[in-house]
């Protein structure tokens, strides 16, 4: 039996604001399920990052219904050799191109099927070499959220492309992370997970150092620092993060580049 | 009896379009009501400005259905002792955090019910000390929107935080006034309303001065000023506002800070 | 027999995403039309770009059902003269200010109906002259979601604004053409259609010429350049497009001035 659809798609792409591309998408939806209820995650993924549009997606889609169809189109490859897909797990469809986007989600859900899209009648009839987000991937979504079954679409493969994003790790007394995400707010959001912390620390104090920035402790909330202090604490995603009360953290670790993702981070334990 | 829900929950926050956070509100409404109807009014308000939210939603909310549920997400001291809150009006519910957002609405409404939320039954399960807007602010307005009885969901309170944004006043022979909003456009908007300017004037000719500019009359449309040329007309909210045909008055009134928010409007009488 | 409405209305504005002005045009809907779905195509088109728009709402229609509300404004002659109006073709409605934005679309459909709208009962109670979105389009756009027969609304016209956009001409043995749009990757796209590129070239290989690039052949997909190389191609619109292979092409013509509208492009044959 397979997963029954919510009529919900969400779309993730960095297809930015202005053009009329995301509408078109919809467009494409709506015309082949009516039904259908499009909600965007962001289009505002920096061109052609798979790794942060990856990270979103996985953010995003825990808290969306059983049976929601999750597109993805963040695909620098599109036109190439590589394969657009799909991928099924107990709990939601995703639907985009074989280029590591998806494969956080197929390695983190044991019984994740992967199917290569190859039936064009899913497709729309023209399939252009430059916009498979409105020839490809819309349609499916569309024809999946009003209950096709993956199967039919295409066949199931055993190889999808991996995309494997950094890891915490304990090391040399250290537990070390990575910046996966700098949010709105300038918060720097990391991959070192809340069960990780408290397992590396026992019944330690923490240290955390992320480029010049050097705090005490694990918070719950900003305002537990003063208005312009930093701090780190557990964020809302169950994540460490590093902030700033009232200001940007981001502006504080003293990179003179602008992008921080996969930027060092580590933990400390205090001795007395 | 309460009020019945129209389905629509319109959402205004700072959280920016970049990253899941408003997705993310929208999985969890959608979650618990698959027929609401979220709206977004905007999530570009500067980060913890409350008074600008509280201006845009109440400049957004006149112009929805009886029974629309309105999520105000501006809330600097998230996880500290401010409550939760709900206010349910003769037309509207409005959900957020007890700093102030609602306290216009409050204070318009002669008959406003404000509710301490409490009930953690209509709260996300585990709720986290960084963001109310998915654990709390989402699911109350998904369950308002559902026709969930807003004082199941807890007890009237008396005493909701004050947010006084500043008044116009009429003080010796000046109309005094202030810049609520710079719009899109560079448009000035004031808190100066049609009929105070009306009342104070009587029959003179009005001369307006803000900043370095100063321009006579009220006008109706953009274009009774020249290409380029700085007036004052009642906007599309019924408030003085400060623009210039084809161009952008916030360049004009020789602020060095980029905030105009809350400068002062002075309309005084033109005398023959 | 009238066009039987699909409840879809796409929206295409120079508001910006900080304003309440989107919402607000959505609220009037949804009060009117409970059952519309409202679909933003952009609001960050530059302001008073009466082309631009008028390109992206072209580009934009064709993906959608039959019978669906376009609502366009671009309007820097808000509260003049110029009238409000409705266009009905053989697959859609469009509604806004009778400025030249609907005229492709007009000269498109040799059906096309142009109906100036003066039936004050479709509008709102009141009329502003700053934001007819709000109190005109938006109204008629819902009204005509819901049935409601265009001709009840106004009366036909026949001389509607043109705006005559740029047109591919083959002159003097180049085929010259202009760009319509810079996208979000910074590919420039060009009103060269496929058909004429291929009915100028026949059998001879193509250079194409913009400020200070030029570039061999027309290809199929971006991947066909080596990264960082510019490269021509067919986009997804059908049309010619000037792109650099995971690079911004925008930034690689040698223009001072930040608007790439209406530059010149030159499509050459290549000899043996």
């Amino acid at each position: 039996m397979g997963l029954k659809p919510s009529g919900i798609i969400t779309l993730t792409t960095d297809f930015g604001l202005e053009d009329p591309y995301v509408a078109v998408m919809k467009g494409v939806i709506l015309s082949i399920h009516p039904g259908a209820n499009p909600i965007d995650v962001t289009h505002c993924v920096k061109a052609g990052a798979v790794a942060q549009a990856s990270a979103l997606i996985q953010e995003a889609c825990a808290h969306f219904s059983k049976g929601t169809v999750h597109v993805g189109v963040v695909d620098p490859g599109v036109g190439s050799e590589r394969r657009p897909i799909l991928v099924e797990t107990t709990h939601h469809f995703f639907v985009g191109p074989d280029n590591g986007l998806f494969w956080p989600i197929i390695k983190g859900s044991h019984r994740a099927k992967v199917i290569h899209l190859t039936e064009r009648e899913y497709f729309l009839k023209a399939v252009s070499h430059t916009f498979h987000g409105r020839d490809i991937f819309a349609p499916v979504a569309a024809y999946l959220s009003r209950g096709e079954a993956p199967l039919m679409m295409g066949s199931l493969v055993s190889n999808p492309v991996r995309l494997d994003l950094p890891v915490a790790k304990a090391h040399r007394g250290l537990l070390r992370g990575h910046v996966l995400r700098v949010d709105h707010f300038g918060n720097l959001i990391t991959n070192i997970r809340r069960g990780e912390i408290h397992r590396y620390l026992g019944s330690a104090e923490a240290i955390t150092e992320i480029g010049n920035l050097v705090v005490e402790g694990v918070h719950e909330t900003y305002a537990e620092a003063k208005p312009g202090e930093a701090l780190a604490l557990i964020g809302s995603s169950g994540c460490l993060e590093i902030a700033v009360n009232l200001g940007r953290a981001c502006e504080r670790v003293g990179s003179v580049s602008g992008d921080l993702f996969g930027m060092s981070v580590a933990v400390k334990k205090k001795w007395g």
